[in-house]
């Protein structure tokens, strides 16, 4: 394992080292430029990609998506190549595999201490005809590994203009005629936090049937998608949805595909072993009761088997154990019982991969009650990472001592953006400000989190923005600062909709964020604000204030954005603006009811309208929007909480 | 002159007349209905009106509208014939002018008295083959006069679908393959306001350049469509614009067509003779100074040319002299000198005409300074009609007494919905709260104020609402109520957009009067409301969430109705919301600025954005609804007045 200085020194590194720390630069320009490279001109209408064949399966595919990209923003699509061609205008390779990388480091074009012994690093620079067969300005693209060498594709990609919520939230393509390249050297260096990722979690009725629907369940065509996304994203590990799908099981092609593709897949915090939650609760005759003092041989098969599967891939393995399901394992287990269950697992791992435990990387997440554990005194082996959590709510409950000792194996963060628990859940649409997230990362990162941080995304969509904030700040915490947040929304706004439309979008979003993160849609009601003293009025006016601005916005952008903007802005904005004004209208028609007012009955007939009106725009975020593409997507129960979960959760309905 | 009771008296018989003062119930149906006349059905696509060719001429134009709006309801045109045939479903005539009503009466089909001596007043009535030569069920329109029977024909056209705005407000017409008139006897009786109109005036720079651009000037090109209105609406009354134009001189057509159309032309209260001020203005030299004293006989044959142009048409005679222009004599004016010169003007009056000066309708505007004189003694002779006057604000100055002498001529109001005068001008958009119009005019006619009503309008557009609602009171003030204020609002909108969209329509169109009768626009600005205690932020989100509420509808109606929308709800609701946010951010940047806050720089965009915004939805309204249809019109200025006229008056621009 990776030896830890002090956080402080780490810090000041980071401060020391600041200009590798920083963004890379805008390299792509759609206007002549003297001394670069010429990808796409007017009068050149083909270029070739050169990779090696011995390159990474990935690096393959992420090469193909970019001959694609370049096809949808210049009409231009380049040819791969597996040798040197006068018409090779790229190439592209990674350290820890390509022939091609070797021989340009060693006729002295690229220096190897740029990416020898370093994780997830591109390098993007300009050569000129830097190996025999060549001519002219060249593009290298040289990562560390295979997800350096993909972010790198993917860094070209966003900057030729397509984002990388092109697919998720159907951002269109600004279309060019030329594509320059600057002349110059480009890196993000290596990320900060190591594993970067997010939890698809509460999946249902949405994106369960979203997917049932569209792919036929969750499986590796929709997965593709999602891979994709995080890898677009420079992120590299995800859990999968587990409500009721077994990843591993439902789909052989799930874990090879993400494997193949650069994605790293560990299991939800409470299903140990690479196993599927479901596997077993599908199994449980065979496998005999969850119970480790019971049935440790039945357990201890199933944990067996899960590693077996996993062996050869890349994947961050879950140990320790709850109850079945997500839920504490029962009034009898103790800290000895839950030291032991590690022991055990951790010689599984050992026997089946023939490796020391160590060797497989590994976390153990101190998520409710494990962590009272944790607190009591609980061992964790030294290489595993400790996978502390927030509140559910955005809220760090616990971080490393500063001053104390400190745990070998590192730790990470678990945070929600959705939850589908106490002391109500929310899942429908983005109650999350990044200000706060923020601040609250910026401190787990401060606190040296910085082996893992994975977000509990829900559906995914609509948590596309913060989703989008979580892992660009996972990949350079220290380029976030309270100051440059609204610099970072506009710039999201930018990417989805242009340079044009970017400061009024992101005005838009950046309200909506504010007024939604104060009370979740499912905590809302009729008595959630004053009536009497006009504070009601006042956030439900505000609401609808901020939506008359959507509209405004909505109806100058041009066609092909609307999709998009749609999904990302206007649709949260009406959906909460229209659940503040009925509940303000409940809480209206109350009010002059109990007054035996008869101007009651024209409140009623609000509520009565605003419950419909939510109803049409759930409606058409299904149906209409992008053609139907999200359909279900907007399933979610909003209305009428009364417990934690009001839903009916409907599986493959 | 008709004798007048007590108020009282006319009260309590309004009362127990009502079912005879109700307005007109729905005759038309859509539907077939068993007994009552079928003008169009799905297998019978022609039919005639029969009209007699002794007609007053301004029916026979009435006629030729009522066909077109045939046409455009349902692609029949009907014929006009002016004999009996089979194929004759309508019949329309004059009891003071058609042979075909006395034969009808003489048929017993008709009862004369319900005619006779009857002012303005029409039946509309199904008959059974009532003449030789006609068959089967045929719908008579019978007025008492030339324009009871037009009310009568536009009381069809109205409830067919054709709304009395479809020219003025581009209000579509629903299409229909048949219209069927129910069996039955139906009136609107007659009016309770004798003179009933408008006055155009503040016309420039909107209407002005308006009708310049699109007419050539205020000509009877333009006229023609106020003429068509008022008689839609059931008024009776006009006084045209004279900022710049001289309605008489400039377009011999412009009174003619006004006499044969049926409508009654004034002049303004400032322009007494049947003259406007123009002809006086451009013409100085040759009648010599404005002044009774020094010049009495220049004045005299001014006024005289006024009577004896208009010898013969139906119009009502201004009396009395203000200054030159909208202006008072001076300080040498008296009680005595004013009625020196009402007993000159009389005098022409009767010399001219013929006929007693009685005989010859006449009105003393009771304006400004001549109300003090009137307090101080001034005498007005008993057949002349008292003009009162509300303050230019829409609140009555000046009532009669209830139980002293009343004046024999009865009384008139003149009321305003623009102003362009003190404290300041209104004159953009739509500044008035029928309520309180209502609840003004109410106490006006319980107070016996019925001679004349008569509404500067400004530019007409965008004051529709307001006028509508003017000239339906006028004709009968009973039929409104505190109550029924909310469904008249709904029936407006009923009228423009059908029943699917009333509702809402109605509900946005009154939240946008209720807020913008708080202030005009013109009298808004940075210190309107309180910053610190929230209230600025509050009025400024309402409009806004108003605004919101436009939009959803606006986004859901059909195509055809969105200039319509735009014009009456929508463009009005914009501009204000951005007015409002406007002045609010200017308030918080100044704050922010006087605290050294850099944060008034935020503001100080918003202010420069709402400003553009501003800009740019009048450019959207004069250019683009409705094709360009009404450019100019939104060419007041409206921002940053200082003192009571900002405005660059610009005429002819």
């Amino acid at each position: 394992m990776k030896k830890r200085t002090s956080t402080v020194i780490t810090l000041l590194i980071s401060l020391i080292f600041i200009p590798y720390l920083k963004a890379t630069e805008s390299f792509v320009h759609f206007t002549p430029n003297d001394t670069g490279v010429a990808l796409v001109t007017p009068s050149s209408q083909s270029f070739a990609i050169w990779c090696d064949e011995k390159e990474h399966a990935g690096v393959l595919t992420a090469i193909s998506n970019l001959q694609t990209d370049f096809g949808r923003v210049t009409d231009v699509i380049p040819s791969l190549t597996n040798k040197g061609r006068q018409d090779v205008r790229v190439i592209v390779g990674s350290y820890d595999k390509s022939p091609l990388i070797r021989q340009l480091i060693k006729a002295g074009k690229l220096d190897a201490k740029e990416l020898k012994n370093k994780n997830e690093k591109f390098i993007i620079t300009t050569l000129h005809a830097p190996l025999e067969g060549l001519e002219g300005e060249i593009l290298l693209i040289a990562g560390s590994d295979k997800r350096g060498t993909i972010y790198g594709i993917y860094e070209l990609s966003r900057q030729i203009g397509v984002s990388p919520w092109y697919w998720w939230a159907d951002v269109p393509v600004a279309r060019h005629d030329a594509v320059y390249i600057k002349k110059g050297i480009y890196t993000d260096g290596e990320p900060a936090v190591k594993y970067r990722g997010i939890f698809i979690n509460d999946e249902w009725p949405c994106m369960g049937n979203w997917t049932t629907q569209k792919f036929g369940g969750f499986n590796s065509k929709m997965y593709v998608h999602v891979y994709e996304l995080l890898l677009r994203l420079k992120a590299n590990f995800l859990w999968p949805a587990m409500w009721n799908s077994a990843f591993y099981a439902d789909d052989p092609l799930n874990s090879s595909l993400a494997d193949e593709m650069g994605i790293i897949i560990g299991t939800s915090h409470h299903e140990p072993m690479a196993r599927n939650h479901q596997e077993y609760a599908r199994n449980r005759k065979d496998y005999g009761a969850w119970n480790y003092q019971t049935n440790k041989k039945g357990i201890d098969r199933f944990f067996r088997e899960g590693i077996q599967r996993m062996k050869g891939k890349e994947e961050v393995v879950t140990i320790a154990m709850r109850g079945d399901g997500d839920a504490p394992m029962g009034a009898d287990t103790d800290t000895h019982l839950l030291e032991n269950i590690v022991k055990e697992q951790r010689k599984i791992i050992t026997e089946i991969t023939g490796k020391p435990a160590y060797k497989t990387p590994q976390l153990w997440a101190l998520y409710s009650e494990v962590l009272e554990y944790y607190d009591q005194g609980m061992k964790i082996p030294d290489d595993v990472i400790i996978l502390l959590c927030d509140d559910n709510w955005g809220n760090v409950r616990r971080l490393p001592e500063l001053k104390g000792k400190r745990h070998p194996g590192g730790y990470g963060m678990y945070y929600h953006v959705d939850l589908h628990g106490a002391p109500r859940a929310y899942q429908w649409l983005n109650m999350t400000q990044i200000q706060h997230m923020w601040e609250q990362l910026y401190l787990t990162y401060t606190y040296g989190v910085d082996e893992m941080w994975i977000l509990n995304v829900g559906d995914l969509k609509p948590n596309e923005f913060p989703t989008d904030f979580f892992l660009n700040m996972a990949w350079n915490p220290n380029l976030f600062t309270a100051d440059n947040l609204t610099e970072y929304t506009y710039n999201f706004c930018k990417q989805q909709f242009g340079e044009k439309y970017a400061a009024e979008a992101a005005r838009v979003l950046s309200s909506y964020c504010k007024y939604s993160a104060r009370v979740t849609a499912e905590m809302l009601d009729h008595r959630t604000y004053n009536l009497t003293n006009g504070e009601f009025k006042s956030v439900a006016d505000e609401f609808l204030a901020l939506e008359a601005h959507a509209y405004r916005l909505f109806a100058v952008l041009p066609q092909e954005m609307k999709d998009a903007y749609q999904e990302l802005i206007l649709f949260p904005v009406q959906a909460m603006a229209n659940l503040y004004e009925m509940y303000y209208a409940t809480a209206m028609n109350r009010k002059l009811a109990s007054d035996s007012d008869p101007r009651a009955n024209q409140w009623a007939d609000r509520v009565e309208y605003c419950f419909q009106r939510d109803a049409e725009l759930c409606s058409d975020y299904n149906n209409r929007i992008a053609g139907g593409k999200w359909n279900h997507m907007m399933d979610q129960t909003h209305i009428g909480y009364t417990s934690w979960d009001e839903q009916k959760r409907e599986y493959n309905a």
